[in-house]
Protein backbone atom coordinates (compact mmCIF):
# COMPACT_ATOMS: atom_id res chain seq x y z
CA UNK A 1 0.00 0.00 0.00
CA UNK A 2 1.46 3.55 -1.05
CA UNK A 3 -0.42 5.76 0.69
CA UNK A 4 -0.03 10.15 1.03
CA UNK A 5 0.08 12.58 3.21
CA UNK A 6 -0.11 12.00 7.40
CA UNK A 7 -1.30 8.67 8.73
CA UNK A 8 -1.83 6.60 11.84
CA UNK A 9 1.03 4.02 12.39
CA UNK A 10 1.29 0.92 14.74
CA UNK A 11 4.25 -0.78 15.52
CA UNK A 12 4.29 -3.63 17.62
CA UNK A 13 7.79 -4.26 18.55
CA UNK A 14 9.98 -6.82 20.99
CA UNK A 15 13.36 -4.93 22.40
CA UNK A 16 16.09 -6.40 24.72
CA UNK A 17 16.05 -3.44 27.34
CA UNK A 18 19.67 -4.10 28.76
CA UNK A 19 21.34 -1.51 27.01
CA UNK A 20 18.79 0.90 26.97
CA UNK A 21 17.25 3.42 29.49
CA UNK A 22 13.82 2.35 29.58
CA UNK A 23 11.37 3.37 27.10
CA UNK A 24 11.06 7.21 27.66
CA UNK A 25 13.23 9.39 25.26
CA UNK A 26 15.93 11.47 27.11
CA UNK A 27 18.10 13.54 26.20
CA UNK A 28 21.42 12.17 26.27
CA UNK A 29 21.03 8.66 26.64
CA UNK A 30 19.77 5.70 24.45
CA UNK A 31 15.96 4.97 24.69
CA UNK A 32 13.45 2.98 23.12
CA UNK A 33 11.26 5.61 21.99
CA UNK A 34 14.57 8.03 20.75
CA UNK A 35 15.85 5.38 18.78
CA UNK A 36 12.43 4.80 17.20
CA UNK A 37 11.59 8.17 16.49
CA UNK A 38 15.45 9.17 15.47
CA UNK A 39 15.04 6.14 13.02
CA UNK A 40 11.31 7.16 11.65
CA UNK A 41 12.44 10.81 11.33
CA UNK A 42 15.16 9.76 9.09
CA UNK A 43 12.98 8.28 6.93
CA UNK A 44 10.39 11.06 6.46
CA UNK A 45 14.04 13.48 5.35
CA UNK A 46 14.33 14.52 9.18
CA UNK A 47 10.61 15.20 9.67
CA UNK A 48 10.60 14.84 13.42
CA UNK A 49 8.10 11.89 14.55
CA UNK A 50 6.72 11.11 17.96
CA UNK A 51 5.51 7.69 19.19
CA UNK A 52 3.77 6.85 22.21
CA UNK A 53 4.60 3.31 23.70
CA UNK A 54 1.54 1.11 25.42
CA UNK A 55 4.07 0.75 28.47
CA UNK A 56 6.99 3.08 29.50
CA UNK A 57 9.09 0.19 30.43
CA UNK A 58 12.21 0.40 33.22
CA UNK A 59 15.18 1.10 32.00
CA UNK A 60 16.63 -2.61 31.38
CA UNK A 61 13.44 -3.59 31.47
CA UNK A 62 12.45 -5.74 28.35
CA UNK A 63 9.60 -6.46 25.73
CA UNK A 64 7.89 -8.84 23.40
CA UNK A 65 4.81 -7.06 23.02
CA UNK A 66 5.47 -3.16 23.16
CA UNK A 67 2.98 -1.27 20.98
CA UNK A 68 3.65 2.11 19.63
CA UNK A 69 1.71 4.60 17.79
CA UNK A 70 2.53 7.56 16.09
CA UNK A 71 1.39 9.71 12.78
CA UNK A 72 4.12 9.88 9.95
CA UNK A 73 4.07 11.53 6.70
CA UNK A 74 6.38 9.51 4.75
CA UNK A 75 5.26 8.00 1.51
CA UNK A 76 6.55 4.41 1.93
CA UNK A 77 3.76 1.55 1.89
CA UNK A 78 3.54 -0.68 5.08
CA UNK A 79 5.28 -3.05 3.96
CA UNK A 80 8.49 -1.26 2.72
CA UNK A 81 8.63 1.22 5.70
CA UNK A 82 8.55 -2.17 7.99
CA UNK A 83 11.27 -3.66 5.60
CA UNK A 84 13.26 -0.40 6.22
CA UNK A 85 12.52 0.20 9.60
CA UNK A 86 14.44 -4.20 10.16
CA UNK A 87 16.92 -2.50 8.02
CA UNK A 88 17.78 0.45 10.00
CA UNK A 89 17.18 -0.33 13.84
CA UNK A 90 19.69 -2.24 15.77
CA UNK A 91 19.36 -5.97 16.69
CA UNK A 92 18.13 -5.16 20.39
CA UNK A 93 15.19 -3.34 19.11
CA UNK A 94 12.95 -5.11 16.39
CA UNK A 95 9.83 -3.69 14.80
CA UNK A 96 7.75 -7.10 13.67
CA UNK A 97 4.54 -5.57 13.23
CA UNK A 98 4.05 -2.43 11.26
CA UNK A 99 1.01 -1.24 9.56
CA UNK A 100 -1.08 2.05 9.19
CA UNK A 101 -4.43 1.70 11.72
CA UNK A 102 -7.24 4.32 12.20
CA UNK A 103 -6.63 7.50 13.32
CA UNK A 104 -8.17 7.69 16.96
CA UNK A 105 -5.73 4.59 17.73
CA UNK A 106 -3.97 5.60 20.92
CA UNK A 107 -1.83 2.67 22.23
CA UNK A 108 -2.19 3.56 25.68
CA UNK A 109 -5.94 4.72 25.91
CA UNK A 110 -7.21 2.09 23.98
CA UNK A 111 -5.42 -0.92 25.70
CA UNK A 112 -7.86 -2.91 27.97
CA UNK A 113 -5.40 -4.95 29.42
CA UNK A 114 -1.38 -5.69 29.80
CA UNK A 115 0.78 -8.73 30.52
CA UNK A 116 3.67 -8.38 31.73
CA UNK A 117 6.16 -11.25 32.92
CA UNK A 118 8.74 -11.66 35.37
CA UNK A 119 11.68 -14.38 34.92
CA UNK A 120 13.34 -15.61 37.78
CA UNK A 121 16.84 -18.16 37.77
CA UNK A 122 16.72 -19.92 40.67
CA UNK A 123 20.26 -22.23 39.86
CA UNK A 124 23.08 -21.82 42.29
CA UNK A 125 25.37 -21.18 39.88
CA UNK A 126 23.69 -18.33 37.61
CA UNK A 127 22.74 -19.29 34.27
CA UNK A 128 25.17 -17.24 31.69
CA UNK A 129 22.41 -17.41 29.17
CA UNK A 130 19.81 -15.69 31.63
CA UNK A 131 22.03 -13.30 33.24
CA UNK A 132 20.04 -10.25 31.13
CA UNK A 133 16.70 -11.52 31.24
CA UNK A 134 15.93 -12.70 35.00
CA UNK A 135 16.46 -12.19 38.66
CA UNK A 136 18.83 -14.53 40.02
CA UNK A 137 18.02 -15.88 43.26
CA UNK A 138 19.78 -18.98 44.44
CA UNK A 139 17.76 -19.23 47.78
CA UNK A 140 15.27 -21.30 49.09
CA UNK A 141 12.11 -20.96 47.08
CA UNK A 142 8.76 -22.68 48.71
CA UNK A 143 6.55 -22.34 45.78
CA UNK A 144 3.40 -23.59 47.91
CA UNK A 145 3.59 -20.13 49.85
CA UNK A 146 4.13 -18.03 46.95
CA UNK A 147 1.25 -19.35 45.13
CA UNK A 148 -0.98 -18.44 48.31
CA UNK A 149 0.60 -14.94 47.82
CA UNK A 150 -0.33 -14.41 43.91
CA UNK A 151 -3.91 -16.07 45.40
CA UNK A 152 -4.32 -13.02 47.30
CA UNK A 153 -3.71 -10.54 44.27
CA UNK A 154 -6.35 -10.24 41.41
CA UNK A 155 -9.11 -7.90 42.00
CA UNK A 156 -9.52 -3.91 41.33
CA UNK A 157 -8.01 -2.16 43.96
CA UNK A 158 -5.63 0.47 45.05
CA UNK A 159 -2.19 -1.30 44.30
CA UNK A 160 -0.78 2.55 46.75
CA UNK A 161 1.29 -0.50 48.72
CA UNK A 162 3.22 -1.67 45.56
CA UNK A 163 4.25 0.87 44.02
CA UNK A 164 7.47 3.38 43.90
CA UNK A 165 7.45 5.76 46.66
CA UNK A 166 7.70 9.17 43.71
CA UNK A 167 4.41 7.52 42.08
CA UNK A 168 2.77 10.96 40.71
CA UNK A 169 -0.64 8.88 40.27
CA UNK A 170 -3.37 10.09 41.98
CA UNK A 171 -5.76 7.14 41.15
CA UNK A 172 -4.35 4.24 41.85
CA UNK A 173 -6.88 1.46 41.73
CA UNK A 174 -6.23 -1.49 38.76
CA UNK A 175 -8.26 -4.32 38.00
CA UNK A 176 -5.76 -6.95 38.13
CA UNK A 177 -6.65 -10.31 36.44
CA UNK A 178 -4.14 -12.36 36.65
CA UNK A 179 -1.86 -13.52 39.14
CA UNK A 180 0.58 -16.82 38.52
CA UNK A 181 3.52 -18.59 38.66
CA UNK A 182 4.88 -21.40 36.21
CA UNK A 183 8.14 -23.28 35.60
CA UNK A 184 10.50 -21.58 32.84
CA UNK A 185 13.12 -24.09 31.54
CA UNK A 186 15.32 -26.79 34.17
CA UNK A 187 15.92 -23.87 36.88
CA UNK A 188 13.60 -20.95 36.14
CA UNK A 189 10.38 -19.42 37.37
CA UNK A 190 8.29 -16.78 35.30
CA UNK A 191 5.78 -15.04 37.17
CA UNK A 192 2.86 -13.60 34.55
CA UNK A 193 0.62 -10.65 35.95
CA UNK A 194 -2.18 -8.97 33.88
CA UNK A 195 -4.22 -6.72 34.31
CA UNK A 196 -6.28 -3.23 33.08
CA UNK A 197 -2.92 -1.03 34.07
CA UNK A 198 0.05 -0.95 36.23
CA UNK A 199 1.67 1.50 38.52
CA UNK A 200 5.21 2.39 38.05
CA UNK A 201 7.38 -0.53 40.01
CA UNK A 202 4.13 -2.87 40.91
CA UNK A 203 5.50 -5.75 39.09
CA UNK A 204 8.64 -5.62 40.56
CA UNK A 205 7.51 -4.59 44.19
CA UNK A 206 5.10 -7.67 43.89
CA UNK A 207 7.72 -10.57 42.78
CA UNK A 208 10.17 -8.65 45.43
CA UNK A 209 7.40 -9.71 48.35
CA UNK A 210 6.71 -12.83 46.81
CA UNK A 211 10.01 -13.67 46.67
CA UNK A 212 10.64 -12.69 50.05
CA UNK A 213 7.67 -14.79 51.30
CA UNK A 214 9.00 -17.65 49.53
CA UNK A 215 12.03 -17.28 51.32
CA UNK A 216 10.75 -17.22 54.82
CA UNK A 217 11.14 -13.98 55.57
CA UNK A 218 8.08 -12.58 55.24
CA UNK A 219 4.82 -14.45 56.15
CA UNK A 220 2.13 -14.81 53.23
CA UNK A 221 -0.62 -12.47 55.53
CA UNK A 222 1.89 -9.75 54.86
CA UNK A 223 0.00 -9.21 51.34
CA UNK A 224 -3.14 -8.46 52.83
CA UNK A 225 -1.86 -5.96 55.56
CA UNK A 226 -0.01 -4.15 52.47
CA UNK A 227 -3.05 -4.31 50.12
CA UNK A 228 -5.19 -2.93 53.50
CA UNK A 229 -2.69 -0.42 54.76
CA UNK A 230 -1.13 1.35 51.44
CA UNK A 231 1.79 1.00 53.19
CA UNK A 232 4.92 0.80 50.91
CA UNK A 233 7.18 0.21 53.72
CA UNK A 234 6.04 -3.11 54.29
CA UNK A 235 6.17 -4.29 50.64
CA UNK A 236 9.82 -6.43 50.05
CA UNK A 237 12.51 -5.15 47.83
CA UNK A 238 11.91 -4.03 44.11
CA UNK A 239 13.44 -7.02 41.99
CA UNK A 240 15.70 -5.91 39.32
CA UNK A 241 14.42 -4.44 36.55
CA UNK A 242 16.07 -7.30 34.11
CA UNK A 243 13.46 -9.92 34.76
CA UNK A 244 11.03 -7.99 33.60
CA UNK A 245 9.24 -8.29 29.88
CA UNK A 246 6.21 -6.16 28.72
CA UNK A 247 5.02 -9.24 27.23
CA UNK A 248 1.26 -8.02 25.36
CA UNK A 249 -0.99 -5.50 25.07
CA UNK A 250 -4.73 -6.00 24.09
CA UNK A 251 -6.58 -3.97 22.47
CA UNK A 252 -10.87 -4.15 21.85
CA UNK A 253 -10.48 -4.18 18.00
CA UNK A 254 -7.33 -6.70 17.45
CA UNK A 255 -8.43 -9.30 15.38
CA UNK A 256 -6.60 -12.13 16.92
CA UNK B 1 35.95 -32.09 51.88
CA UNK B 2 39.43 -30.11 52.82
CA UNK B 3 42.92 -30.89 51.21
CA UNK B 4 46.61 -30.01 51.29
CA UNK B 5 48.55 -30.48 48.48
CA UNK B 6 48.16 -29.95 44.80
CA UNK B 7 45.26 -31.91 43.45
CA UNK B 8 43.78 -31.92 39.67
CA UNK B 9 40.28 -30.08 39.15
CA UNK B 10 37.44 -30.32 36.61
CA UNK B 11 35.10 -27.34 36.14
CA UNK B 12 32.31 -27.63 34.38
CA UNK B 13 31.31 -24.42 32.97
CA UNK B 14 28.85 -22.17 30.71
CA UNK B 15 29.26 -19.48 29.28
CA UNK B 16 27.87 -16.24 26.72
CA UNK B 17 30.95 -16.31 25.24
CA UNK B 18 29.10 -12.68 23.29
CA UNK B 19 31.71 -10.41 25.19
CA UNK B 20 35.29 -12.66 25.30
CA UNK B 21 37.74 -13.14 22.64
CA UNK B 22 36.86 -17.19 22.75
CA UNK B 23 38.69 -19.67 24.65
CA UNK B 24 41.81 -19.23 24.70
CA UNK B 25 43.90 -16.91 27.04
CA UNK B 26 45.54 -13.99 25.06
CA UNK B 27 47.36 -11.24 26.55
CA UNK B 28 45.00 -8.03 26.54
CA UNK B 29 41.82 -9.49 25.52
CA UNK B 30 39.30 -11.00 27.45
CA UNK B 31 39.33 -14.90 27.04
CA UNK B 32 37.47 -17.52 28.96
CA UNK B 33 40.45 -19.24 30.23
CA UNK B 34 42.23 -15.96 30.57
CA UNK B 35 39.63 -14.91 33.15
CA UNK B 36 39.04 -18.53 34.71
CA UNK B 37 43.13 -18.69 35.50
CA UNK B 38 43.22 -14.99 36.96
CA UNK B 39 40.09 -16.10 38.82
CA UNK B 40 41.52 -19.60 40.61
CA UNK B 41 45.17 -17.90 41.08
CA UNK B 42 43.28 -15.00 43.33
CA UNK B 43 42.03 -17.83 45.13
CA UNK B 44 45.66 -19.36 45.93
CA UNK B 45 47.39 -16.08 47.11
CA UNK B 46 48.49 -15.32 43.12
CA UNK B 47 50.12 -18.61 42.49
CA UNK B 48 49.56 -19.17 39.04
CA UNK B 49 47.22 -21.84 37.60
CA UNK B 50 46.60 -23.40 33.96
CA UNK B 51 43.67 -24.80 33.21
CA UNK B 52 42.76 -26.77 29.71
CA UNK B 53 39.45 -26.38 28.12
CA UNK B 54 37.99 -29.57 26.32
CA UNK B 55 37.52 -27.59 23.17
CA UNK B 56 38.82 -24.09 22.15
CA UNK B 57 35.68 -22.17 21.43
CA UNK B 58 35.46 -19.35 18.96
CA UNK B 59 35.30 -15.58 19.73
CA UNK B 60 31.90 -15.01 20.34
CA UNK B 61 30.78 -18.58 20.24
CA UNK B 62 28.86 -20.20 23.66
CA UNK B 63 29.18 -22.90 26.33
CA UNK B 64 26.74 -24.77 28.07
CA UNK B 65 29.05 -27.70 28.85
CA UNK B 66 32.32 -26.97 28.30
CA UNK B 67 34.74 -28.91 31.15
CA UNK B 68 38.31 -27.65 32.01
CA UNK B 69 40.85 -29.04 33.94
CA UNK B 70 43.78 -27.48 35.85
CA UNK B 71 45.67 -28.62 39.49
CA UNK B 72 45.08 -26.25 42.24
CA UNK B 73 46.95 -25.76 45.32
CA UNK B 74 44.04 -23.96 46.90
CA UNK B 75 43.32 -25.66 50.96
CA UNK B 76 39.50 -24.64 50.05
CA UNK B 77 37.47 -28.01 49.47
CA UNK B 78 35.47 -28.55 46.55
CA UNK B 79 32.64 -27.19 47.75
CA UNK B 80 34.01 -24.26 49.77
CA UNK B 81 35.78 -23.32 46.17
CA UNK B 82 33.27 -23.76 44.06
CA UNK B 83 31.13 -20.91 46.10
CA UNK B 84 34.02 -18.76 46.05
CA UNK B 85 34.41 -19.30 41.81
CA UNK B 86 30.60 -18.26 41.83
CA UNK B 87 31.41 -15.50 43.70
CA UNK B 88 34.27 -14.09 41.68
CA UNK B 89 33.68 -14.95 38.26
CA UNK B 90 31.08 -12.56 36.19
CA UNK B 91 27.57 -13.29 35.52
CA UNK B 92 28.54 -14.69 31.75
CA UNK B 93 31.01 -17.10 33.01
CA UNK B 94 29.65 -19.90 35.58
CA UNK B 95 31.06 -22.86 37.02
CA UNK B 96 28.16 -25.46 37.57
CA UNK B 97 29.95 -27.51 38.58
CA UNK B 98 33.34 -27.77 40.76
CA UNK B 99 35.31 -30.92 41.41
CA UNK B 100 38.49 -32.52 42.66
CA UNK B 101 39.05 -35.58 40.14
CA UNK B 102 42.16 -38.03 39.56
CA UNK B 103 45.48 -36.76 38.66
CA UNK B 104 45.58 -37.99 35.14
CA UNK B 105 41.88 -36.34 33.96
CA UNK B 106 42.83 -34.46 30.88
CA UNK B 107 39.25 -32.37 29.73
CA UNK B 108 40.77 -32.76 25.84
CA UNK B 109 42.50 -36.01 25.34
CA UNK B 110 39.64 -38.13 27.65
CA UNK B 111 37.00 -36.63 25.94
CA UNK B 112 35.07 -39.49 24.21
CA UNK B 113 32.29 -36.69 22.00
CA UNK B 114 31.19 -33.91 22.41
CA UNK B 115 28.49 -32.04 21.39
CA UNK B 116 27.94 -28.54 19.50
CA UNK B 117 24.58 -26.75 18.88
CA UNK B 118 24.43 -24.03 16.14
CA UNK B 119 21.06 -22.12 16.54
CA UNK B 120 19.72 -20.06 13.88
CA UNK B 121 16.91 -17.56 13.59
CA UNK B 122 14.75 -17.42 10.54
CA UNK B 123 12.05 -14.81 11.77
CA UNK B 124 11.62 -11.88 8.98
CA UNK B 125 12.47 -9.17 12.02
CA UNK B 126 14.36 -11.19 14.02
CA UNK B 127 14.23 -11.39 17.35
CA UNK B 128 16.06 -9.49 19.81
CA UNK B 129 16.73 -12.23 22.75
CA UNK B 130 18.55 -13.93 20.49
CA UNK B 131 20.88 -11.69 18.78
CA UNK B 132 23.66 -12.92 21.08
CA UNK B 133 22.54 -16.46 20.32
CA UNK B 134 21.79 -17.46 16.80
CA UNK B 135 22.04 -16.16 13.46
CA UNK B 136 19.36 -14.60 12.06
CA UNK B 137 18.90 -16.11 8.47
CA UNK B 138 15.44 -14.35 7.58
CA UNK B 139 15.50 -16.58 3.90
CA UNK B 140 13.99 -19.34 2.19
CA UNK B 141 14.63 -22.23 4.93
CA UNK B 142 13.87 -25.81 2.46
CA UNK B 143 13.61 -27.89 5.79
CA UNK B 144 13.44 -31.26 3.46
CA UNK B 145 16.63 -30.46 1.71
CA UNK B 146 18.74 -29.94 4.61
CA UNK B 147 17.84 -32.79 5.81
CA UNK B 148 18.97 -34.66 3.32
CA UNK B 149 22.10 -32.81 3.48
CA UNK B 150 22.61 -33.69 7.22
CA UNK B 151 22.07 -37.24 6.34
CA UNK B 152 25.22 -37.29 4.39
CA UNK B 153 27.49 -36.43 6.75
CA UNK B 154 27.54 -38.60 9.79
CA UNK B 155 30.66 -40.85 9.23
CA UNK B 156 34.56 -41.42 9.84
CA UNK B 157 36.31 -39.36 7.48
CA UNK B 158 38.72 -36.51 5.90
CA UNK B 159 36.67 -33.02 7.16
CA UNK B 160 39.20 -30.98 5.15
CA UNK B 161 36.40 -29.78 2.81
CA UNK B 162 34.86 -28.47 6.05
CA UNK B 163 37.52 -26.69 8.29
CA UNK B 164 39.45 -23.41 7.74
CA UNK B 165 41.96 -22.86 5.50
CA UNK B 166 44.23 -22.16 8.20
CA UNK B 167 43.60 -25.29 10.30
CA UNK B 168 47.06 -26.69 11.27
CA UNK B 169 45.76 -30.42 11.96
CA UNK B 170 47.15 -32.60 9.78
CA UNK B 171 45.10 -35.57 10.55
CA UNK B 172 41.83 -34.49 9.67
CA UNK B 173 39.93 -37.27 10.22
CA UNK B 174 37.09 -36.84 12.93
CA UNK B 175 33.83 -39.28 13.23
CA UNK B 176 30.89 -37.59 13.39
CA UNK B 177 27.68 -39.63 14.93
CA UNK B 178 25.31 -37.03 14.75
CA UNK B 179 23.87 -34.34 12.49
CA UNK B 180 20.96 -33.18 12.98
CA UNK B 181 18.24 -30.06 13.25
CA UNK B 182 15.47 -29.59 15.03
CA UNK B 183 12.69 -26.87 15.73
CA UNK B 184 13.71 -24.06 18.33
CA UNK B 185 10.96 -21.80 19.55
CA UNK B 186 8.68 -20.29 17.51
CA UNK B 187 11.06 -19.43 14.72
CA UNK B 188 14.43 -20.67 15.22
CA UNK B 189 16.21 -24.05 14.57
CA UNK B 190 18.78 -25.83 16.23
CA UNK B 191 21.42 -28.02 14.79
CA UNK B 192 22.81 -30.43 16.83
CA UNK B 193 26.62 -32.07 15.96
CA UNK B 194 28.10 -34.86 17.65
CA UNK B 195 31.33 -36.34 17.27
CA UNK B 196 34.98 -37.72 18.58
CA UNK B 197 36.21 -34.38 17.47
CA UNK B 198 35.92 -31.01 15.09
CA UNK B 199 38.42 -29.31 13.34
CA UNK B 200 38.47 -25.57 13.21
CA UNK B 201 35.62 -23.54 12.09
CA UNK B 202 33.84 -27.35 10.88
CA UNK B 203 30.33 -26.87 12.54
CA UNK B 204 30.29 -23.37 11.49
CA UNK B 205 31.60 -24.32 8.03
CA UNK B 206 28.50 -27.14 7.80
CA UNK B 207 26.07 -25.06 8.95
CA UNK B 208 26.74 -22.30 6.26
CA UNK B 209 26.91 -24.82 3.70
CA UNK B 210 23.47 -26.58 4.84
CA UNK B 211 22.22 -22.91 4.71
CA UNK B 212 23.06 -22.53 1.43
CA UNK B 213 21.44 -25.77 0.19
CA UNK B 214 18.41 -24.48 1.84
CA UNK B 215 18.02 -21.36 0.43
CA UNK B 216 18.58 -23.42 -3.02
CA UNK B 217 21.56 -21.99 -3.40
CA UNK B 218 23.43 -24.60 -3.54
CA UNK B 219 22.32 -28.47 -4.68
CA UNK B 220 22.78 -30.65 -1.66
CA UNK B 221 24.81 -32.94 -4.09
CA UNK B 222 27.50 -30.44 -3.02
CA UNK B 223 28.47 -31.85 0.01
CA UNK B 224 29.26 -35.33 -1.18
CA UNK B 225 31.66 -33.70 -3.26
CA UNK B 226 33.28 -31.56 -0.35
CA UNK B 227 33.74 -34.85 1.40
CA UNK B 228 35.35 -36.47 -1.42
CA UNK B 229 37.53 -33.48 -2.75
CA UNK B 230 38.62 -32.07 0.58
CA UNK B 231 38.14 -28.22 -0.97
CA UNK B 232 37.44 -25.56 1.09
CA UNK B 233 36.32 -23.52 -1.60
CA UNK B 234 33.15 -25.23 -2.85
CA UNK B 235 31.55 -25.11 0.73
CA UNK B 236 29.57 -22.00 2.11
CA UNK B 237 30.47 -19.27 3.78
CA UNK B 238 31.45 -19.72 7.58
CA UNK B 239 28.58 -19.16 9.66
CA UNK B 240 28.88 -16.36 12.59
CA UNK B 241 30.45 -17.36 15.64
CA UNK B 242 27.29 -16.18 18.11
CA UNK B 243 25.03 -18.97 16.66
CA UNK B 244 27.50 -21.77 18.09
CA UNK B 245 27.54 -23.23 21.02
CA UNK B 246 29.16 -26.36 22.87
CA UNK B 247 26.56 -28.19 24.56
CA UNK B 248 28.10 -31.28 26.28
CA UNK B 249 31.83 -33.03 26.38
CA UNK B 250 31.53 -36.53 27.23
CA UNK B 251 34.20 -38.88 29.28
CA UNK B 252 33.91 -42.50 29.20
CA UNK B 253 34.13 -42.21 32.81
CA UNK B 254 31.02 -39.83 33.44
CA UNK B 255 28.37 -41.08 36.01
CA UNK B 256 25.76 -39.71 34.32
Amino acid sequence: MTTVGPRKLRIDLAYDGTDFAGWQFQPDHRTVQGVLEATLSKLQGGERVVVRGAGRTDSGAHATGQVADGVVTTELGDDDLGYALRRLLPPDLRPWRVRTTHDEFHAIWNAVSKTYRYRVDLSRHGDPFLARYALHHPYEFDREVVEAGLRRLPGCRDWSGFTSSSCTKVDRVRDLTEARVAEDGDHGLCFTFSGSGFLQYMVRNLVGTLLEIGRGRMEVERIDRILETGNRDLAGPTAAARGLCLSKVTYLDDEE
